[in-house]
């Protein structure tokens, strides 16, 4: 298998050069003009002259700059360090070698705008130091990556690297001798990326995340050498080259697809939603932005025929404010799919998606103010924009919105529903996830569902089983937890079947499906509903889970209406789990707890759930309450006796204590052809640890039922402690608005227009 | 039994109806003068004349009086609600009463400074709402309370109420005619005093802060009320009661020792140590301080002649001081004995305690500092004070240091040590407790301590068991799981002989004993040592513990050195936990993971303790790295072959889920008479979930090592990744700092002065 991959690689070698050389003569792409002046990417001669001429008058811009030049400044005190090559992320050379690019690139920053020598000089030298240290590299000595670097463990570190110093030689280009830029095109810049590219096809000709920084990587050092067929190589990737179709990356995500597009714009056209969702999710959204809209912006400066942010839509604009609503109440990315937590718009990569997007946006006024809390800005043409933006008192506020996005790039394979909605004192927002695979970064969770309070999680999304760049953990890598546990379905707030995953945890098959949208109507923003259906994951199940945050004057705040209707044609066992944070305050059945506790299974992500107690409901409904962050929350479902009752926490099996030990509530229905659950969370009351006054700290809800159930309706009745009752009717097979429907629940006639009906009833 | 308390009870009501009627004649103890005017106690007449003179130009007066008007406002328009009484805290008439009192209290205050009738009919009109209910009240329903009240479930609750009401009626007394004040103080006041002291011996004849609740309420209520008898009853007890010698509360605590004075002064005198340290702990020193101090403040304005804040040794206003320090970078305090975390000095007990401290203490201008965190002052006289100091720009810095408290009357008993350093970004806080039992909230720690980095607990103290007024969780109150674990000797960071608590768990014992310090020795910065021992809780086991918190430029961040020193005269298992916070990163060990979880051990505590896997090193150290809040921490110990290293979890046998699933490492040495537990602590680096970038994640020491060791000496040598190697040596038997050492370890010797010596040695 290893052997039959480099032969491939050799021969796709061969051939990648050979077309290579042919495309040199055709110019058919890209009409190239000649480039005169530097800088030209991202600063600009007229750009520059624009930040000397606002210097002092620009309080963000010249804090950012200040704060630069002390980091540099610091640096260059230090001195240079080129090391070889040896660590895997977290240590040494890899940390080093990150440093010395991110400092490269702000150094010539600070050459230019500050016009000081001694920037240009520190980046000439150090890059000499690569330019004799590079030709003597061979491979990286880590094994583990399918695309190894040579400076670091992956190609796509040293992706990171030329991105960034591109930059960096583009602002010392002219600080150079021609036969200085020579030698270091000569020996560093070229081979650097045809190493990238024609000797790692399997990396570079690829949708996917790495592969967007290979292709930025080479077309931004193109711009800078105003090099035509490697511009060419970066947007439309190498016209030829041979890969095994069969093919895996080390995380298990799929290289290529038969007859799929690369290159720089084929990774803007297919992971990206028209509504500018990133089908890998908001975390690896956040890091492809910074190739994607660095790029744009340099391409925009040095090839504005191209209209790069007209491009499909102008998807890498809209993509900013998707990602920009993509977050919590604190800015941090809702961690779906393989999502690291506490990830926010606060990374450098927003700052530069948040500028960059205010300048060739249309001057959006309310990027300024997530410009304000970043408090920080691009030092660039951009930056600036923004800096005099907020000087002069334009910020407004940044407000998210419910919001459907779809996914897939023609939006046609499901997508993502948020939902968001004030309380007394609180901010709730609903994520539910109907969208398709997510590529090799995906989990099994179909219509599974994470719920905020403010910018606590109240029901997790567990996100990955990785430490990022902890290199005690796995060299910092994913961990085999995340494929163990993190990626199955138990993992997440969604129903299993029969303890198996989603498509039977097989990745192939996951990313042939998407689930589909049923209803996103948020119109009336008292009863917001989101609701779809997955009928892929377990074939001959038909799964349909409805949410509705309810605005209702009883209640303190929004409630949570969980319905999730199973369909299936043979008897199965099915498990709700709800992840929830925090202390168990109360429960209203009995249940008994283990005396030693063992597995809730053996694989499939629960041979790492302790079983911790196990109980039955009498009443029809069970009810738990917990306490978390000075807030009581209570889940109250309806419940047969014959379902088990589960509360268990994640941790068993994990002889590295690589997982975090979080609790999880589950419902499970014993075997059955079809089963409802249906829930009701509250968020309420508030405790302070300082005054010691508990307010509010009991459920509302006195009564949970299912009123009525066909194959057509559910009628669910929600009767709180004044014995008000409320029904619910939701059409289960017609979502139109126009619509009429009439039923008889309990010898009383309703009727109405729409797919849902909220009335009062008692 | 509860027949016997019974007859007590009455007999004692008897005695003291007829003691107390012996008082009138007597008036040796006090002279009162007669007062002449309202309000006096708190608000005083020239008080409220220099408030209005002064409102719109005091900043943080105008806002609390600002925001104590909205929220009183707010309460006059929702109308008056006096129910009868029923709830344990947390329930709805506890809850009620509750905010009646605090609100009667600013109601008359807002009368006072707004000069507004609608707030003294308000009080007026609540006042006769009890007027009119008390008189029918019996005893409490709920019957947990070793002394049950009227409006609550416990006389506690009770006198709370008084103390505002107090004050309520001190500010309406001149809006009411002759004859409502009689009435009022016939139905109601008196008896209401009676009913908490005469009527309960066994809550208000006690050093306790039960009694001093108790006590001030009937002085407060006497200061209004001028009445000598009354007062005399608060400030001296009742001079005669009948109380089984044996009667305990409902907590476990013994309700007297033989002959112990009682009363105000009393609770002034024996709780308290001469530095300010209240035996009990922080958060009842907390919850104290209000009584205390409000009380201190009355009798200062109508009884200046008594020189209260002078009364031994001035110790009501040093303690404010000692009790602001003992907190964490965030002013939440160190959670000793029963506290509940997160309690804090932005409690309104500490405002009050600030602003008293502030006006009656000299003006300390570093209380205003904190009174600006806390942006709310005290409206009286106290209050403008420091509104003023703040507005006139004189706050400066409250700096916390390293010192030592005594505990006891005398000072005798033993105490805490609390070492404070900085590191790089980091605040390093050191507390060890080596005090006395601290009465009935109380726990069998001796030696323990806890470890703050910033606001976050690096090693915790469990705190107390319960959920204060929250009723699900047991009404509010102490749990069974604060016995069975949270006063348990394993529960807390020190050395457990045989799995057994200190003296057994029997709190007589407890009692009698505390530990002692041998060193507190901070002078210079750069090693600052506390030192104790422990010779009771194991009878025929000496325990001492030596903690040195090192600044060593060669360790980012000071590191925290512990040694323990056991020497039995029988064979005995020791066990000496570590509860950290966070992910475990590393090991250097081998451990087996358990695949099904039993508890460590059947009682004393054990028996909450899932063992999650246990292993043993071989090199001679034990090293565990974890990662908590951005920060890494090492532990590295020297441990044998034979000892075990154990990772175990709270949360066994806990069937209503009220214990904290929180992580311990345990280190247990096997059999054996003699034992040195020798542990550094180091705090490192940082990770930040935005940048991915992880520094200095690994230990900086290489080999920690017991280079020699005799009943006199023990001298440990830390190696570090340099292979420097540093010599602590630490006298054992001699702390004086005059005497002189000379040693021999590994043919070289060493000669210093005084208990210790840190020195580089190769």
């Amino acid at each position: 298998m290893k052997q039959g991959f480099y032969l491939f690689l050799i021969f796709s070698v061969l051939l990648s050069v050979l077309f290579s050389c042919d495309h040199k003569t055709k110019k058919d792409v890209v009409s190239l003009q000649s480039q005169s002046q530097h800088p030209s990417l991202i600063l600009t001669k007229k750009g520059v002259q624009d930040i000397r001429a606002q210097l002092g008058t620009i309080p963000i811009f010249d804090a950012t700059l200040a704060k630069v030049k002390e980091e540099v400044d610091a640096e260059i005190l230090e001195g240079i360090d080129v090391p070889i090559p040896k660590d895997f992320s977290g240590g040494y050379t890899h940390e080093r070698h990150k440093k010395n690019f991110l400092i490269m690139q702000k150094a010539g920053v600070l050459y230019q705008i500050l016009d000081n020598d001694k920037y240009a000089l520190y980046v000439k030298e150090m890059l000499f130091a690569y330019e004799k240290l590079y030709p003597t590299l061979l491979i990286h000595p880590q094994e583990r990556s399918y695309a190894r670097g040579k400076l670091f463990w992956q190609c796509l570190n040293d992706s990171n690297w030329l991105v960034y110093v591109s930059q960096a030689y583009d602002c010392v280009y002219d600080f150079l001798t021609e036969e200085e830029r020579n030698q270091l095109e000569t020996n560093l810049f070229r081979p650097f990326a045809d190493y990238i590219s024609l000797e790692n096809p399997q990396f570079f000709n690829r949708v996917h995340n790495h592969s967007t920084w290979g292709n930025v990587a080479v077309g931004m050092i193109a711009l800078v050498m105003n090099d035509d067929d490697l511009l060419d190589r970066a947007l439309y990737g190498m016209k030829m080259d041979v890969l095994d179709p069969n093919q895996k990356d080390n995380d298990g995500g799929l290289i290529r697809k038969e007859g799929q597009k690369v290159g720089f714009l084929a990774n803007v056209d297919e992971p990206f939603s028209p509504d500018g969702y990133y089908t890998e999710g908001p975390y690896y959204q956040r890091y492809a932005m910074y190739p994607f809209l660095v790029f744009a912006e340099a391409l925009q400066n040095v090839k504005p025929d191209i209209k790069i942010f007209e491009y499909n839509n102008g998807v890498l604009l809209k993509s900013i404010n998707t990602l920009l609503n993509l977050t919590d109440a604190d800015g941090e990315f809702f961690p779906l799919n393989d999502g690291q937590k506490g990830m926010s718009y606060y990374s450098r990569e927003l700052v530069s998606s948040v500028d960059i997007g205010y300048y060739y946006g249309g001057h959006d006024s309310s990027l300024l103010s997530i410009s304000q809390l970043q408090d920080e800005v691009l030092l660039d043409d951009t930056g600036l924009a923004v800096a005099i933006g907020i000087r002069d008192g334009l910020a407004t506020p940044f407000i998210k919105k419910s919001v459907a996005y779809t996914d897939g790039a023609n939006g046609d394979q499901g997508g993502l529903g948020i939902v968001r909605a004030q309380g007394a004192k609180n901010e709730l927002a609903l994520v539910m996830k109907y969208s398709a695979q997510g590529l090799s970064h995906g989990h099994y969770d179909k219509l599974s569902f994470s719920f905020y309070n403010r910018g606590d999680e109240v029901i997790q999304d567990y996100g990955l089983a990785r430490f990022v760049n902890i290199q005690q953990k796995g060299g910092g890598n994913y961990l085999k937890e995340n494929t163990t546990w993190a990626k199955q379905t138990i993992a997440h707030n969604t129903v299993i079947q029969n303890e198996t995953s989603h498509f039977g945890g097989d990745f192939e098959t996951g990313n042939l499906n998407h689930s589909d949208k049923y209803l996103f109507d948020v119109e009336n923003s008292n009863v917001q509903i989101v609701s779809a259906t997955e009928v892929n994951a377990y074939p001959g199940t038909q799964l349909h889970r409805t949410m509705a945050l309810i605005k209702d004057a009883y209640f303190e705040n929004p409630i949570l209406l969980d319905i999730v209707n199973v369909n299936s044609e043979t008897e199965n066992q099915y498990d709700l789990p709800y992840y929830y944070f925090g202390q168990i305050i109360s429960s209203n059945f009995k249940y008994a707890s283990e005396t030693s506790l063992t597995t809730l299974g053996t694989k499939n992500g629960y041979q790492h759930l302790w079983k911790e107690a196990e109980g039955k409901a009498a009443s029809g409904n069970s009810q738990i309450t917990w306490f978390n962050n000075n807030s009581f929350y209570t889940l109250s479902s309806v419940v047969s006796e014959k379902d088990n009752l589960i509360f268990a926490s994640i941790g068993a099996n994990d002889p590295n204590f690589n997982l975090r030990k979080d609790p999880t509530f589950i419902i499970r229905k014993p075997k059955n052809k079809n089963a409802n659950f249906v829930s009701v969370l509250e968020t309420h009351g508030h405790y302070s640890p300082v005054s010691e006054i508990a307010t509010n700290a009991f459920s509302s809800i006195k009564k949970l039922e299912i009123a009525f159930n066909t194959v057509a309706y559910i009628g669910i009745i929600i009767e709180n402690m004044n014995k008000e009752q409320k029904l619910f009717i939701f059409s289960l097979k017609d979502a139109s608005k126009e619509s009429k429907h009439s039923i008889n629940i309990n010898n009383k006639d309703y009727q109405w227009v729409g797919p849902y009906n909220y009335t009062i009833i008692n």
